[in-house]
């Protein structure tokens, strides 16, 4: 009996310790996603990342990353994925792009892609450095396309409901004139009338041109269904030849409208939610881009929309979260970071502004993250300098001018920003003649070394407490 | 208690009148699918097909169509497809090519594509025929990309199997000159070495350039893997990234040889197995086209090749059917059509010689498909008619010659082609210089009117018992 009972005692003394070591496992893994609407510089941010952890990884370039200014970083270096369906980020072409003699903007994600780093370092001790144990953790970064991330806040929409609102934000004043073509051929369309294929085809044909065009021309983050502007392989597929229409609540089996619903609700069902339960769902912090110079250059109408567009995505962040629902699958995300990017296009004095205004955009929904036990932040960086800082004399003043070479032209510029507002203004308050904020190429590296503005800061929010 | 019985009866009769129902409304969808190796000709199949039932579907016209011939046919006419996530086959743009004054073959196929036909008629009866009860059939046409096809047979190998199967084919004589490059490097390749992602990728991007050369220069049907040459939105994964090499059984659990053999378990699994299981067992009928002439062009070792990679094709049909494997998925395919596509670049008397010598090819494995219930046929077809004959008086001879517009050339011309053999000949057999068929351009419409060669035969085995 004795005998029994010790083994037994082993056992579970061996359970403890595979959990032990199960949960040490997870933990070495962080699943860090990185996204932002469309342009705003994923692609960028991730090359930026890989190539200060592994080959800038010092005290001075990068003092806000806890790890790094204490000297326990040991090395960090690209190691094979896990998941082998996801194709590799490119990292070389991206790095190629951004250290050329004449360096430009990487091209946009059109897909997700992944690349994971191990990062090996000393362990936080009362021990010097070099004596306390050695620790590896996996960062595994996802890059995915803005588009599917619009598209999240529809799982929680009806077909009717999301025509509603569609309809009343291709509306307003500043996207009517795009909107002109596809609402007029909308008013000829019979939602009680039998399907007719060709029809159906023709009016989601002309929605995803009017899709395409506000890609293009505006800085709407909310282009739904997001497939139609990326559709891959479910091209010319009935699951993407939808479009909002006005509501028919007594429209019959067969009628246009029910063939509308159910094409809204299977790409829900087999596009929106396989990337929710697959990825989204997997990922532990998650890097949210806003590019809040070009949402200002587009007007009072875009502003409000990419509030809309974020209040509605951290509704997703907060699914089965907030006590109200209990879903089967949840994000498992803790922490939130979002970051106004290209923060250096304006002075650095001016970059705290940029901050506060993508802070008040965020509103209260920050607080209900909060409070499900979200950490979310909120700070203005530049993965990729693009300006340097030049103090002009004017008058006896001096000005604080950015200098660099602006997108589409061969010239370099000292340019004077103007002062962009800490808060959401109201039409009313809004700027008679807008606001007009330059672009500009990335910086030239010096000695093949990136620079950056606040990267350490990112790093250190997003992956710091992982590495003690 | 009288009351209860009777209700009981009712319950019963209903369940068995429902069950009638569903089996008449699963009896009224067809899912026929289309393939063949790359260039086979399935496009052109499937255009053709809908033409001549939509708008030719005349007993003159199509007289070995029962359903035809017997003037039951009412119409036939697209109908919105079920399934909503696949791409819908473009049937305008494909008739468009032939149709065309000049006209031309269309574009090949890339990913799976659907259009499903309503075939209304009455029914067989012995009353005449416009009195007899009238009937609906829905026929949905599903057209995949032969490389999907020549995958299927991947799923019953492992890695080392398929190396070495690979690799011997890629050693033969008509394909060493292509390899070449590919297998020097292999040469270099320690399998037991660590893995290395750079190596491992540019192996990969050898082989798969490897494949492109063989897929445009040569005939060869086993390209695989597949997706190497549609790789589509799995560009760049990892599980796109392996080629054969030899074995190392001794190989540790992170060398370059498990990695590889992990990427070929991935490949089956998440590629090859869902197609298998979404799509390929849920046909109910398989037309394979088979390039017989282009095959015989391209020399004798690519004949045996084809050779083998259908009675790979046909072990695939055969899956769980035989008694010797039970599976959860098998194909519920009853009948299959092995057709020698493009018949009339031969003469007429020669196309019987086509059809026997895909006989001989399919061999004894057509006989297991027919022992375990699957209908098997051959036979010598043109969907889209691309010459005429021409009988030339020579030296008092009559030669029966075809007469067309020649592939890639301007001028049409009257030619007597080369008597292709009925069977498979051995490298000894062979003729010295080879054979040479000439391809062309499909014949001018007339009056909008498409022409076959035994489509009508074709149809008939197909879809013949469904229309009765």
């Amino acid at each position: 009996m004795k005998a029994k009972f010790v083994t037994q005692k082993a056992l579970e003394k061996l359970k403890s310790n595979t959990q032990k070591a199960f949960n040490r496992s997870l933990d070495r893994h962080i699943k860090l996603a990185v996204t932002g609407f469309s342009g705003s510089g994923k692609t960028a941010f991730i090359t930026a990342l890989v190539k200060h952890l592994t080959s800038q990884a010092t005290k001075q370039n990068l003092p806000f990353f806890d790890v790094v200014r204490e000297g326990r970083l040991i090395a960090a270096k690209q190691v094979p994925q896990r998941a082998l369906d996801i194709p590799t980020f490119d990292y070389q072409s991206a790095s190629n792009c951004l250290l050329a003699d004449e360096p430009t903007w990487p091209p946009s994600t059109q897909r997700i892609n992944t690349l994971t780093l191990a990062l090996k370092f000393h362990c936080e001790s009362g021990l010097r450095a070099h004596l306390s144990p050695v620790s590896t953790v996996y960062l595994e970064l996802i890059d995915y396309p803005g588009e599917w991330l619009a598209d999240l806040p529809m799982l929680s929409q009806d077909y009717q409901t999301w025509s509603k609102a569609t309809l009343e934000l291709l509306q307003r004043d500043a996207y009517k004139d795009y909107s002109g073509a596809f609402l007029s051929l909308l008013d000829t369309f019979d939602g009680k009338a039998k399907v007719d294929e060709q029809e159906l085809k023709t009016l989601a044909q002309s929605y995803q041109q009017l899709l395409s065009t506000l890609k293009s021309e505006t800085k709407l983050a909310q282009l739904q269904p997001g497939r139609m502007l990326i559709p891959s392989d479910l091209a010319g597929a009935p699951i993407l030849l939808f479009f909002p229409t006005k509501a028919h609540c007594e429209a019959s089996e067969h009628s246009q409208y029910q063939q509308l619903q159910a094409r809204f609700e299977a790409y829900k069902q087999q596009v929106v939610m396989p990337f929710y339960k697959q990825h989204f769902c997997q990922f532990d912090r998650q890097l949210v881009l806003v590019d809040v110079l070009s949402a200002l250059n587009d007007g009072v109408d875009t502003l409000q929309e990419q509030r809309e567009a974020l209040a509605h995505v951290m509704q997703v962040f907060n699914y089965g979260k907030s006590g109200f629902l209990k879903r089967l699958f949840y994000p498992k995300i803790d922490k939130v970071l979002f970051a106004a990017n290209k923060c250096d296009h304006v002075s650095p004095s001016q970059q705290a502004d940029i901050a506060l205004l993508l802070n008040d955009m965020l509103g209260e929904q920050t607080n209900e993250l909060r409070f499900s036990g979200v950490s979310v932040d909120t700070m203005a960086i530049s993965s990729v300098q693009s300006t340097q800082t030049k103090v002009v004399k004017d008058n006896g003043q001096h000005l604080e001018c950015v200098y660099g070479k602006v997108l589409g032209e061969q010239q370099w510029t000292t340019y004077l920003p103007p002062q962009p507002p800490n808060h959401c203004l109201s039409p009313q308050q809004w700027p008679e003649h807008g606001f007009e904020f330059l672009s500009f190429y990335p910086q030239k590296a010096q000695q093949g070394n990136l620079h950056h503005v606040r990267l350490d800061h990112a790093l250190q929010f997003l992956i710091g407490d992982k590495l003690t």
